[in-house]
């Protein structure tokens, strides 16, 4: 029983990491498709105080060992993959 | 064992958050002996950026239950009440 919970809550950490990542996507393409350009200052304002509020979580994470550095590095990345290819989309329309 | 490596992982989290809160205290405390007065824009920003930072981490522990909301709630009451001592003594000189 208790392996189980302490497992569990390794895997509610990634997942709670891996939805926050999921939210600022949505929001930055809520911001492009309604309200601002990327090129707009408080666009990347929004998007780099949203990066920097993941960014401690998973920190806080990794020292917990919740998440593995590299699990915590991965999400970053993919986000900014995922972001990276919003901008291009954005800038083809 | 295992109860104790998860009681400890809560421990960790709350000791994580007080050293955090401390880190801020510290800094806030550097910027207002050395570089930048408490009306100072600059100081206003990296005082919200590291609260916005602090609260995210409270956050996701509550949300993983590591600690409780009300832990959570006293860790920035506390650290609210001393950074007010901060500038009133700051203001004084």
């Amino acid at each position: 029983m208790i392996p189980n919970v302490a497992e569990s809550n390794t895997e509610k950490a990634y997942a709670l990491l891996k939805a926050d990542a999921e939210k600022i996507l949505k929001l930055i393409k809520v911001q492009m498709d309604n309200l601002t350009m990327p090129q707009c200052p408080l666009y990347e304002e929004v998007l780099d105080t949203q990066m920097f509020g993941l960014s401690r979580e998973i920190d806080f994470a990794v020292r917990l060992n919740l998440v593995s550095e590299e699990e915590g590095k991965q999400l970053i990345d993919s986000l900014e993959r995922q972001l990276n290819l919003l901008h291009e989309a954005a800038q083809r329309t």
